[in-house]
């Protein structure tokens, strides 16, 4: 096990070995790691390592993994930046994608991390053997896709139009419940359940584990809810305040600062006493989760 | 074996059956659905499943990963397609996916299929083993990415610019060679190779199947920048003439139209010479290549 600082450093020098930059055509892959390499929290790759040092697995092992989730997430947000969608210029403080590389660059990077991804864990893993890399691979396409972060975008998209009239014969706050399990819990439930599988957990494991990603999930996106409306661009590096300006169905639209507040300290504490159940206690959950209560102030 | 229209009907039923409807947001599948089960010639899936009896193995055991590289064409097209890309309205005679989804939910779409086509193998072919199965979706993430049909993406959006000046340091002839060899054969080498692999052929016959992938690409890609400029929308069920009018470099734009259907010519008959050696004889790829040959009139 590592401590936040340690993992980030890692986690950034992999990121920046397994992306070349030398191969034709280089636009792509220079897109590709633009994004992938802007500075960011870590916070799905270190989740993977962690869990599986938790169930007795080492962190080494789950590092190509772990990095592949990152490029995920960093496909997630070229593509959610793109004018067609939350036409956003500004992501960790550095112009989004599309800016630099253009629209239909942007595009093909997003859809060859999604490629280049699985192809990282493929090749830098083949020691866990054939069986385990094909779980985790399977793991990959379902929490990545339409059954997984890509279901909560739609959704979030179709919400943005008209949450208040129960679209998809869901009410708000189911709405927002499925929105926010999916949207932002499923890369959270992707990199516990992976790392744990690393480490050969059995499946009443991976069931808390997953529990656990679900609420940390919920968590963060409630506390990115608070922030949109709390924070301020020099503190985020990205546009804020259009949650309010667009009416948009978030944690604090439907339930208010205070409210969101409140939920937030209720998933955090349950949060710890899940990670403080576990039989080898991480230290860099806990210190995840210390970190979002400081964003936000609580 | 089966015959042309045989395989397309099967192809058909599988492609329906593979991508549910009635799982919420419908709107996502909804528009994977879309594109994929647009009438297609489905040469990559044929391919795929012939490339597989070639080798003495069933044809069967090939539809799921068929299925999915099909669903991976589907893809490219649905992002080619959009305003940031081609900007095109039409496709195989009906509205693009975006025109009738709009764009953000165009782009999801096609990022859902590039997990969900991988899903889908994994799901359906498990009886190949773990190891014959992972190699697939090892072939798959090499093919469909950065390495592969993105890279001739990639390539064809700057050729379109500025082609004439030696981009990337490459004359036009070896420019357009490399787009032809990645946008378009790729795809095709992926259907032969991961259908040989799933009959077990050896490391030499793979690479055989692979110059067959890259010829029949080529050719094809050639036929079609024929007949942008000879045929007509209610032939093709796309807008056509936009080569020309842009001065697009493709083998027409750069030899003309007798020597692209002289060059046509001859790089089929080979195709006929490599299948006529295999031991089993494919059919169905003798129809294909009368087929593009019939298509431009040579």
């Amino acid at each position: 096990m590592k401590n936040i600082e340690e993992y980030i450093e890692l986690i950034n020098k992999k990121l920046d070995q397994y992306i070349p930059e030398d191969i034709f055509p280089e636009d792509i892959f220079k897109a590709m790691k633009y994004t992938v390499t802007l500075p960011g929290k870590r916070l799905r790759p270190i989740m993977c390592m962690e869990s599986c040092e938790i169930f007795g697995g080492k962190y080494e092992n789950a590092i190509p993994t772990a990095c592949a989730i990152e490029m995920l997430h960093a496909q997630t947000l070229i593509h959610d930046d793109l004018p067609c969608m939350d036409n956003d210029d500004f992501r960790r403080g550095k112009p989004t994608n599309h800016k630099v590389f253009g629209e239909a660059n942007a595009v093909l990077a997003g859809d060859a991390l999604l490629s280049f991804a699985p192809q990282i864990i493929i090749k830098y893993s083949k020691h866990l053997g054939a069986e385990k890399l094909l779980k985790i691979i399977e793991e990959y396409t379902q929490y990545s896709g339409a059954y997984g972060v890509i279901a909560g975008q739609v959704a979030d998209i179709e919400a943005e139009k008209n949450w208040k009239n129960n679209i998809f014969g869901l009410k708000p706050e189911e709405l927002l419940a499925f929105i926010h399990s999916h949207k932002t819990a499923d890369l959270f439930k992707l990199s516990l359940r992976t790392g744990a599988i690393i480490a050969g957990a059995n499946e009443k494991d991976l069931e808390k584990i997953t529990e656990l990603g679900e609420k940390l999930g919920v968590a963060f996106q409630i506390s990115d809810d608070i922030l949109d409306e709390t924070s301020t661009f020099e503190e985020m590096g990205k546009t804020l305040g259009k949650d309010k300006a667009t009416e948009k169905l978030t944690y604090v639209t439907l339930y208010g600062i205070d409210e969101a507040k409140h939920k937030l300290t209720c998933i955090l504490d349950e949060c710890c006493v899940m990670i403080s159940g576990f039989e080898k206690k991480s230290a860099a959950l806990l210190e995840i989760i210390e970190g979002i209560k400081k964003r936000v102030g609580i």
